[in-house]
């Protein structure tokens, strides 16, 4: 079946493209006033990430509200360990909270590699009703989050400015971290295969908390997980967003997948110079732009596509979206994209 | 008056030395019980910070207890703001809390330039009783915040993830912005001379927040303050520690400094080609490699120090020792240090 506006796959695909697609991570969330009254009817995030209608809903709101050329799946990188038996809790205005953490072999006993049919069906659910609302009108990204990085939050148990915790396991219990990077791989692949199948066009892979490893680090405990579920995964087209590890981007640049994210603060020419000609690149302007006026926010985006010229680009913020962003910017930086063209 | 151990000294201005000086970010601090002691004496941190006598005894804690090359003074950067007229609270395991932000031109109207002689008696005199007590046994380090740092905390109000109300502000009150990071330099500049003259041997300017700006803001927003600063010192080596600034090394390599910090994540060979020959540079071993067993510790700091080589290097870690870190751990990657000799 034929997407309508297919120009984010073909971008991907290093295709060229009549012009650059764009769409904003955290697109489907608190930006939107429909979004927030969706989930005041809830008790909290969680109930929405389990509902797949509603889910669903809000993860078409911004094709309809804003224009973008994709719809990502409203989720959570955190029914991952979830569904391996890690519970959480999302508490407001704290984050995601775990009441039991995997720090030893022993607390592996209570883990599962994830069955995508049993412990995660309320996604591809989502996925299936999603796609069939979309009508083919624009692909349906999947995602999940990458194997350090929910590492990171079940030995952590919460958010943190160091993950101090997390990174301690690294050093001082490397195997372990082997084989629970292992099991959340393995968890993730399935998933991930199940997203596709449930017919999800496109996937990402968020390692949100890339940027606080050191490069030998990152090399020996994300990486390599990363590299195995770019590996599995040959049906659609992969991105990969690793925040804040501009020390890894020659590295990521020999990743099977075919797009790169750029956060805001990668220079954009650097960055293609030390990822390769191949590779798309995704990104990256400052979410906080889009605070600023409209002709700024016009300048600044013009600027950022020049930058990264006509293809192989997919337009994005350098992060997600933040909450507080008044819609109508959102609005200029995407029509801004979709208006033009390189000469 | 000549220095004992001037080593640190003699590294920063770029002469030979006959092995590699060391001190650590957060040696006077929580690591200790000595200092654990002293501050549970009194009412919080901020009382601890403004109590000279006090200040100045755990200044010269790890001197005695750890063997570091250098002591620094025991403050916080945010003793620049209170200075200026906007207080702030240390709230227990959350951080700094400002009840008054500055954020606008209305807001400047309560602020004035910090006069060291009335609004921080308390870190010279802490400056004076430390020096004395050192005994000119090695050199007493000052510092201050960098001026966008400092901003970061004023507008925002706290700390936080992305410091977006700050970072806000640099696209929509730019003009506003400069007015502030104008005052804030200008404060900075007198209340570094005020340290030297009170008998700090070096300084060190903490950009602390530096990587959550774009490469673009950072050159308009922070480095011409920094640059400002560099220029008004001449009286003692200078170092600048931009946290996460990995994009401007360059830059970073052209400021009238002595020397440049790097935190954990900067490659080092990549980043000594960065900022160029002249610089001598500090760091970066991760902190949390400090949880590891003695032997890994050791062998991480040979490389470390290998990796620097002979000269033009200052030990340290890539950031603030964490402080549940075994001062046993610290013992062993400072004596590794003070022991390594390049063949």
């Amino acid at each position: 079946m034929k997407i309508e506006n297919d120009l984010i796959l073909r971008a991907a695909r290093g295709e060229s493209v009549e012009r650059t697609p764009v769409w904003m991570m955290r697109q489907a969330g608190r930006i939107l006033p429909e979004y927030r009254e969706v989930r005041s009817k809830l008790s909290g995030f969680i109930e929405l990430v389990e509902t797949p209608e509603l889910a669903a809903e809000v993860t078409l709101q911004p094709v309809h509200l804003l224009g973008v050329d994709a719809a990502i799946i409203f989720s959570d990188i955190l029914v991952i360990p979830q569904a391996m038996g890690c519970a959480y809790q999302m508490i407001e205005q704290k984050g995601p909270w775990f009441e039991n953490t995997i720090r030893s072999q022993a607390d592996l006993k209570s883990l599962h590699i994830a069955d995508p049919a049993s412990d995660l069906a309320f996604v591809t659910d989502a996925i299936r009703i999603a796609k069939k609302e979309l009508n083919n009108r624009v692909p349906l990204i999947g995602f999940a989050g990458a194997p350090w990085t929910i590492m990171a939050y079940m030995t952590e148990g919460s958010g943190s400015k160091t993950f101090s915790v997390a990174r301690k396991i690294l050093y001082t219990e490397p195997a372990f971290a082997h084989k629970l990077l292992g099991m959340i791989t393995e968890s993730t692949i399935a998933y991930l295969k199940a997203q596709v199948e449930a017919g999800a066009d496109m996937l990402q892979i968020f390692d949100s908390w890339a940027g606080i490893l050191s490069p030998a680090l990152y090399e020996e405990f994300s990486l390599p997980y990363i590299k195995q579920i770019c590996e599995a995964i040959d049906e659609v087209p992969v991105t990969v967003f690793a925040k804040g590890a501009f020390f890894a981007r020659e590295l990521l640049g020999k990743l099977p997948c075919r797009t790169i994210g750029l956060d805001w603060n990668m220079d954009i020419l650097e960055s293609r110079k030390l990822l390769g000609p191949d590779k798309t690149l995704q990104g990256n302007l400052d979410p906080c732009l889009l605070y600023a006026d409209h002709e700024t926010i016009r300048n600044s985006t013009i600027e950022m596509l020049k930058a990264f010229g006509p293809n192989k680009h997919i337009a994005n913020l350098g992060h997600g979206v933040y909450p507080d962003t008044d819609p109508d910017s959102v609005r200029v930086f995407i029509e801004t994209v979709k208006t033009y063209r390189h000469s």
